[in-house]
């Protein structure tokens, strides 16, 4: 039960109903887990205010707390774009059909889902505004789901000489791919990401860059989303279409699905081929050069929320919280608020003075006009690493009460809200965000390893593997058939709801036979459901 | 003449063929401003790589050193933005028809410049691809040109009681207005921007807001851009489609003309209605939101290269420069080079631990395989503010070689490049940094305040006053003529090729008559040709 005597004792009574009934932990959210994850991930990005639905199909708003979340993983992903020499630009949104036609995969693979733009006015005729004929494009406009041909182009003019390479660029954008069924952050029509494109002059050269890019990934995943992933080439199936290999990390969600969080591809000579990106090399030969292209997008934020959240909502990894620490005054409309107020202010700014993870802390004192409980609540299912609460007890006491949403209860089911010396809340609190920072890491890292079998031999259990609740994935050996091998592979998996996600670079050697073909095996692979 | 001896005596061979020869000072480029000043400014754009064609009817690619202005200003304006209180968020790119339609000023204002999605589809037929019939949409999507249209709709959501009030939301992203006639950075289809868009309870408060974004901006303009500008309200023709009140900060590029370089808004409650903002105030009842917008784009970059520009190129603001101080070795390919690279890396190592304004000095050791007149005149057409040349000479003297791009000749014709010790060059940079912000300020403040007349009181001579080469702005009084007179007006002026900018907000009181009609004046404002 909670413990409504101390909470009380502060003033703080306006608990949600939900919460202030009951023997065992009631819980911040209306849905658990465990009843319904799909709902539960729905009803945390809406109360953690992080989206919602447009009215625009497909397309979500992004809310301060889920962009923030987002201008947090810019900053600290372009940080690390930016040490490895890659430069940003920025190419046009549109693309002209010809350009898109060029490279036959790659275009295969987009067409299906592809926004036009045909027209460049409006009219009203009849009294309805509607596409004036007259404004009817010569030649219709894609609007871009990856940029890979428009900056092709541009590398055909940029690269002349093998002094030119590697041409490293970037560009933070929005592009769009027209997805019948959405759901927020993973699979939106419109959605935020990073491109990179780069032009090498060898495949070594490009498959370094391509395994860099892969590696800035998995390890931006663990050390800064808290998300440990495993990072692997995709069989050929999963391919980016029109690359020669691409490789992903994978992240494991709470119901144990999959969730494919960044990829990097080497695409060989082909990008290169359709956009004439040449260069002389030190003999003076004409050479075609090898590109490569990776990308993360908004999809992170939804991975964060299933690898973290909790039955009170989001709890957010330190390094991307857009508030690390949480300031709330508990007032009672009485003279000695003015006192609460000063005190929370000062501490604000002692607050801000602290360098955590080598920025300066992230301190928010909330002083809308709402309730406190209210607002501890709102910030609870946000996932505010740290809430303080300070009211005119503590302010006699030169005290904080700390509540660390990474343990928001003890263990008789109360809320874990410490009273402690102001000074000494100040002088632990970067200590404290490393630690939630940490645990977080811990808690799921310890769940992925638990997760992954590795005991299935054969196509029988394989299938079996995947009865329970939440199944997690199978790293099977098999011998990485490829063409109508593959596609008997791939739709045995279908029928099973399962997926192929990547073939882990750090896996165990084989030693066994391919458990779809009974070949020798030539690798491991993980086999999972998937978002 | 140029001191080849001296550049000779470091190796510095290889200056563009119009730098070697004649008597007077050559200069980088191949046009100057006097020549022609549109020539001018493609090439400034050109050879500092800042941005060019994309192949793309109306859209630019923009390129690392253009971007990363962009990306400094961003940085920069959010910062200003954030400490305002308001919140970032992201709204879609796709505005469906019928939100767009809903204010008729709005859409009037628009419709002739936007690009429509119509396909969500493509598909091969007789063998040529193409939107995919099946695949039109029922309501065609316009591509955001402006979002008060959508952000209304989640305004109206978001507000319900005058608690929710003000509510200050922003986003940065990119928008689409379909332009006949464009160029680079300052008409393009496609540009960035940010769009503030607030929600108020009253006139005031929304005023208030309105005036607070435009003093963002003035200031934002003379202390980061380094570029002097007049902020007044714009007379009723120039108003954003569907505003009660536009005011705008104009800038005076280099030929006389006016650049509108950022525009505040306040909406009245027309979009508030057309999009059911609505609030119930402390006493229970239902009220309209007074709403605000307000933005500033890529367009700010034009301006800049227009106000700063010289007959070498850009001279970048400290402030804005990506990369502030540029070290360039003189290597001889000698076994010599060893010890002046790892000069350079230590120079490079301290530079980069010295702070200024208040953040840490963006320094460049430029280790690219061309030879260093190449690079030292690519950095001086970029801009860069401080290009520091190291040779073997230097290093044995400890010494570095300056030059300032504020100073770039000294009086006889000669590169200034200045020879100073090492250690008093660290010591002094951010000083020499802050004397560059302020010079390029204090040279553009003077052209600014020398180039508006305010002595025309009579029509004939305000036609006149525009016959000259760069006949800078008038300031006139006048009687704010709406309707059919203001009409009147404007084609009055546009007969002469002139537009009415702003009436500044800090002119004098008014003391005549209105030159246009001859009715007692209410105050002054701009006249000038403009972009």
């Amino acid at each position: 039960m909670l413990d409504l005597g101390v909470c009380l004792a502060y003033g703080r009574g306006s608990y949600p109903a939900y919460l202030q009934t009951g023997d065992t932990v009631k819980h911040a959210l209306a849905t658990t887990r465990e009843q319904d994850f799909a709902a539960w991930y729905q009803e945390v990005i809406a109360e953690a205010d992080m989206a919602e639905e447009s009215g625009v199909r497909g397309c979500m708003v992004i809310r301060p707390w889920g962009y923030g979340i987002w201008e947090r993983i810019q900053k600290l992903m372009d940080a690390r774009i930016k040490a490895a020499g890659v430069e940003n630009c920025y190419f046009p949104l549109f693309i002209p059909l010809s350009f898109f036609a060029e490279e036959a995969d790659h275009v295969d693979g987009f067409a299906k889902e592809m926004a036009v733009v045909t027209h460049h006015r409006l009219k009203a005729i009849d009294g309805t505004l509607q596409p004036d004929p007259d404004s009817k494009l010569e030649e219709p406009l894609v609007v871009r789901p990856t940029s890979e041909t428009v900056i092709g182009k541009a590398m055909s003019r940029w690269v002349q000489s093998w002094r030119d390479l590697p041409l490293l660029t970037n560009q933070w954008a929005n592009v769009v791919r027209w997805e019948m069924r959405t759901r927020m952050f993973l699979r939106t029509s419109e959605f935020l990401w990073q491109e990179g494109h780069t032009a090498h002059a060898t495949r070594d050269d490009a498959m370094a860059e391509t395994l860099r890019a892969l590696e800035m990934y998995r390890s931006f995943a663990e050390d800064v989303l808290a998300m440990p992933v495993v990072a692997g080439e995709k069989p050929e199936n999963e391919r980016f279409p029109g690359a020669v290999a691409t490789y992903s990390i994978e992240a494991m969600m709470q119901d144990g699905k999959a969730l494919q969080a960044g990829t990097s591809h080497y695409l060989g000579t082909g990008f290169a081929e359709a956009a004439g990106i040449r260069y002389q090399d030190q003999e003076g030969t004409q050479q075609l050069c090898h590109t490569t292209s990776w990308g993360v997008s908004t999809r992170m934020i939804g991975g964060v929320i299933m690898v973290h959240g909790d039955d009170d909502g989001l709890r957010c990894p330190p390094q991307i919280a857009p508030h690390q620490v949480i300031i709330v005054p508990m007032l009672r409309d009485k003279p000695e608020d003015a006192e609460v107020l000063a005190y929370c202010e000062e501490l604000a700014r002692d607050l801000g003075a602290v360098d955590i993870f080598r920025e300066p802390l992230r301190v928010l004192f909330d002083k809308k006009p709402i309730k406190a409980a209210t607002k501890r609540w709102g910030w609870v299912k946000k996932g505010a690493p740290i809430i303080v609460e300070v009211g005119g007890r503590d302010v006699a006491g030169g005290n904080v009460s700390v509540l660390r949403r990474d343990g928001l209860y003890d263990d008789n089911g109360k809320l874990a809200s410490a009273i402690m010396p102001r000074g000494d809340f100040v002088a632990s609190v970067g200590v404290m965000l490393g630690e939630i920072q940490t645990r977080l890491h811990a808690e799921a890292r310890e769940r992925l390893l638990a997760n992954i079998r590795r005991d299935v031999t054969e196509i029988g259990a394989l299938a079996g593997a995947f009865e329970g609740e939440k199944p997690g994935w199978v790293e099977v050996q098999w011998a990485r058939p490829t063409g109508d091998a593959l596609d008997k592979v791939v739709e045995w998996l279908k029928a099973h709801k399962l997926t192929l996600r990547n073939a882990p670079m750090d896996a165990e050697p084989v030693d066994g036979v391919c458990i779809f073909t009974g070949e020798a095996a030539v690798e491991r692979v993980l086999v999972g459901r998937s978002y």
